[in-house]
């Protein structure tokens, strides 16, 4: 009799997204004159770069001859591409990171999600509250965690996010060995200073963890003092596991490509403590079970690290954080404490007051849908998230409805 | 400290493919004005059908434009292709399956990687030899196998194929759980009759075993018996996940989509005897680890189904089918027993000796690269598989090179 992975069972399941989208679509059949902003999802908005297009359709045109015509790739990704990223991402800010240590694949979900798989499953993990759900659920589906209690699952360390902290976690006082970190980080927009990763490598080290550090987000720092990379922490390349993604970057969330670094240097280590090598078990998980991205992909996340491409995303990313700069001082200016916006294109505000209360607030009033913070966790309540990813125009009417809604 | 899944260690390196690049380099530095072809990779060497060419150029131009730009999509895939998916692959051939059933993906490997995640670890295996070697090591990784004794994991019933029952395994006599089966094979290019179908449905139905189903290589049967799809056989959409792609049949393996279909009546068991449905695990996990395919890659899987894609992903299958039994023929013509290359792109000869033996002879003496059996298993000894992927005039000097060396 075929029998079910049981620990699907103690997931919580996330209504988030539909109960948002519930009430949101309750309110458009109600008042159907009146239009509503979406400043919730964290999906862009303009178009792919012209340097993407102009690649997407000379590599299309490669496919259709056949002496350009690309079947399998390597699984890793192309070299053109492992190669500009190296470069332009990495040596360019001094860290010393090779080619063949990045990982091409379809999606940082993908690669946040399925990294845990070549670690051993009785490990302690170290996971941010508030928190992208991807961490703490697929760690949930490989039986690494207890039932959820009170909605939080037993067997995770949390590492709260408060204005306690400047919504930076410190470290734990006791051994974690698997963390999970998200700078700039989503939902919250907060960044971490060189000091404060430092700890966290100095943790790493002491403890022997690894640290998987999302940096989904990194085209968006502006502050010069601010790592775009944990790599630029000295002694980091033997600690941690950097996610990536052109998402956010250049618009990828529909085109699909990311990649993640995995540094030779990092070690894990059998029950006999024995040392093995995690960029050699990456690669023989990424080549059994992924096959590459697309050809005409990776060529426009490529196009990306040329020089017209390089002011063409920075364009990009300056108009989405000059919505979010405004996004932040309205916010502010209503009275309202908030972070993020300035190197990130999430603004999380403090409402002071249960975060479905303020969503219904400023759906029902504004007209503009934002994200209730408690559905980022249990340190997520009494926030909400707003995102900077819509036109100037839709912007700057929803600050208008909100400022004239909560005056 | 940090602790590696140690599943991993079990894994016998596969250097199946290193070892054939070795010798062929080897051969090439030393013989440099001997002209090597490849027939051992199952790779496409043709162009996308023009269909395909122009829908990605489309999407390419509705990515350039705020109007018509897309970012996340469904994770499962757009409608407009589940539906026609559903359509034409389904309902055509008389199997009712719904749209929703349908999770687009980035190709079948990861989906047969990542298929065994939502059961349990301690089920019984039954595995096809020779074999696919995603099946095997992905449930190696998680788990679910013994060490690899004498070239065979400890856990695993193997379902040998062998020239006795023509290739095609029959159920075995204890019970499984959960049972690979690929038609058309790779390697072996073999097909299932309804009747062997038939019996592998009523022997998961008898023993509450799923059958997953890998039909790659559907699109090149053309005998009017054999089913495309183990959805033809009654009763099957209670015990089978099917997996399909596109890579073969349209040329996108360096495109990367594919497709598997959970019926919302196959249901698995908990510990306590309770039922739950598969499709929702799989959902759970498809949403939860990937994000969808590209969008213009999903509108150019979509153009193959259109009446000019029909026409043209036909031309392109029969160019290869016209490939293969040139190869069935020469092959059968030196006196070797073959099976495959009729309704499939792989020939999979007896060679009657040492498989690696062999493959040295011709690369040595017709300057061809084949895949020696032993690589797929233990059953693969003693024979060889050869491509029908490659050009028309590729495969007539590889096939009159080899009938000169071994006449």
């Amino acid at each position: 009799m075929i029998r079910i992975n049981e620990n699907y069972t103690k997931l919580k399941a996330s209504y988030l997204f539909a109960d948002i989208a519930r009430r949101v679509n309750t309110y458009v059949a109600a008042h159907p004159s009146k239009p509503v902003i979406r400043l919730g999802i964290g999906d862009v908005t303009e178009p792919l770069p012209p340097v993407c297009i102009e690649a997407l359709h000379a590599a299309t045109d490669e496919m259709s001859q056949r002496a350009t015509f690309k079947g399998y790739g390597p699984e890793q990704g192309y070299a053109f591409l492992r190669e500009a990223i190296a470069q332009h991402d990495y040596a360019a800010r001094g860290c010393a990171i090779a080619a063949d240590e990045i990982f091409v694949s379809d999606g940082s979900k993908c690669d946040c999600g399925n990294i845990q798989e070549i670690f051993s499953t009785d490990l302690r993990l170290a996971i941010p509250d508030p928190v992208y759900p991807v961490y703490v659920d697929t760690n949930v589906m490989a039986g690494r965690t207890g039932a959820n209690v009170d909605g939080r699952y037993q067997g995770i360390t949390y590492l709260e996010s408060t204005p306690a902290n400047g919504y930076v976690p410190s470290v734990p006082a006791g051994a974690a060995d698997l963390i999970y970190l998200c700078f700039p980080n989503n939902p919250t927009g907060a960044v971490a200073t060189r000091a404060q990763l430092a700890a966290w490598v100095a943790y790493a080290k002491q403890h022997k963890a690894v640290i998987l550090f999302d940096s989904a987000y990194e085209a968006y720092i502006r502050d010069p003092e601010i790592p775009h990379s944990i790599y630029e922490i000295e002694g980091a390349h033997e600690v941690a596991i950097e996610f990536r993604s052109f998402s956010k970057t250049a618009g990828f969330t529909g085109t699909r490509c990311a990649y993640t670094v995995v540094p030779k240097a990092l070690k894990a280590f059998d029950a006999a403590g024995a040392e093995h090598s995690v960029h050699a078990l990456w690669n023989r998980r990424h080549t059994t079970k992924f096959n590459g991205v697309a050809y005409p992909i990776q060529k426009a996340a490529a196009a990306i690290y040329t020089a017209a491409g390089q002011q063409q995303t920075t364009a990009l990313i300056n108009f989405y954080l000059e919505n979010a700069k405004l996004i932040r001082s309205a916010m502010t200016k209503l009275g309202f404490a908030c972070i993020g916006g300035d190197n990130a294109p999430y603004i999380w505000i403090n409402t002071g007051r249960d975060s479905w209360e303020f969503f219904d607030r400023l759906l029902n009033e504004a007209q503009v849908v934002c994200t209730p913070g408690a559905g980022f966790g249990k340190c997520g309540e009494g926030h909400v998230r707003i995102s900077a990813f819509n036109s100037r125009e839709n912007v700057e009417t929803a600050l208008a409805r909100i400022a004239a809604a909560l005056k």
